[in-house]
């Protein structure tokens, strides 16, 4: 195993933080790291909002769960799907800018790409990090914060900093259970992949001290709800079109 | 800068490969590496479908542009966002998967997140890669040959082999321009972001010996047209809710 793929594997989510700010040196090295992703045609529709502001990573934190690691890790970023450099190039062309689903689309999928090699490069540098998802509770409120123009559209924060915890690994579905040959697996392969999976993440649970569940028992709880309802009126009334 | 932050700059998308096959164990290698990312509150909605037959791939490709790249290469991925494990466990424990935009943006980041780092393991064992958004010019007959079931959403395509060019890197925008403090930048930042990048595409593109233009000419030209009008009916025709 290499060192690149020994990184990804040395991944844990953190969610404990010394209160050692992050370089800017160290975030430009991984601003660039994380550019040198592939995007679509070179369109690099997305940007990385670094949150300095006490106050307003206090209210983001609050947002997000709340999730105290917001306001407390070493640095924290929102990551954004960009449409705004073509939405303003378009207009100083005197041209509109008028795309569905696939721009947004590919804005999240750039975003993302751009997203896993920041990650992975503060990862490899020694720093923990963590996706925050709860960025999406409430993205109404998110933006009347960050007031973000039209054609941009956060989709989750970033934890990043030193570790103040080190956890066990959380274990994967069996390579085999996503990877597959030409044929995508019937119900009953898929439901024997999820039932070996329920052991394994039953037996990490133990481990952790955590009450006894399994794969499924998460999940199922998981979707009880429909989840932020809000997410496609949000990014709608930034300027995006998703049909 | 550590090796892999210089696998990351070493990315460059490779369009020609010898005829090599990738062999399983280098596949399995970054499949599990891949998995070692983030993944949404361990939901890991997604899948690789490796495409090993000859007329599968041979009509893929020509779906993809033509590109015929896609069955000329070492090794061909579809990467799909697949809530279908979520759609069948709902369904054994007699339950409805009932999720919005939320759900499907999940799935799409998730598999973001697998198949950056699933490239990057491959990039860094010496593999040359390419993502084929062309996969996404008509999912309606790239699924004919698939036959996926609803819950599976194919995304993009990806190549994989030994390089049989060595193409120089395409610049970036500078890291100024997509990283940013606390407060989204005015258009006439944003442009003079553009106009800056602009001199340094053209550099580039004069440097490969391609026609002379800079990055807005070819931003409006991809953009001139409503791309790919289709994908929202093509997602929900495979039991997505992208509302």
């Amino acid at each position: 195993m290499n060192d690149t793929i020994h990184s990804m594997h040395a991944h844990r989510s953190i969610r404990r933080f010394t209160d050692e700010i992050v370089p800017r040196e160290h975030i430009l090295e991984a601003t660039k790291a994380g550019q040198a992703a592939a995007t679509s045609s070179a369109v690099q529709s997305y940007s990385a909002l670094h949150i300095t502001d006490n106050e307003k990573r206090q209210a983001i934190a609050d947002l997000c769960g709340p999730q105290q690691k917001v306001h407390d890790c070493g640095a924290f970023f929102v990551i954004c799907a960009d449409n705004r450099r073509h939405m303003v190039m378009h207009e100083r062309h005197a041209r509109t800018f008028d795309q569905r689903l696939e721009a947004f689309l590919v804005s999240v999928i750039d975003a993302t790409l751009f997203a896993q090699n920041f990650t992975l490069a503060f990862e490899s540098m020694g720093y923990g990090t963590c996706y925050i998802g709860g960025l999406r509770n409430d993205l109404h409120a998110v933006n009347d914060i960050l007031k973000l123009p039209d054609g941009v559209f956060p989709v989750y924060g970033l934890c990043v900093g030193h570790p103040n915890e080190q956890p066990i690994a959380r274990p994967r579905l069996a390579p085999e259970a996503i990877l597959h040959e030409n044929v995508y697996p019937d119900d009953d392969t898929i439901m024997r992949d999820i039932e070996s999976y329920d052991e394994v993440y039953r037996a990490y649970l133990q481990a952790r001290g955590a009450a006894p569940a399994n794969w499924s028992d998460a999940m199922l709880k998981r979707f009880e709800k429909v989840a932020r309802p809000a997410l496609a009126s949000f990014y709608e009334s930034q300027g995006a079109r998703i049909d």
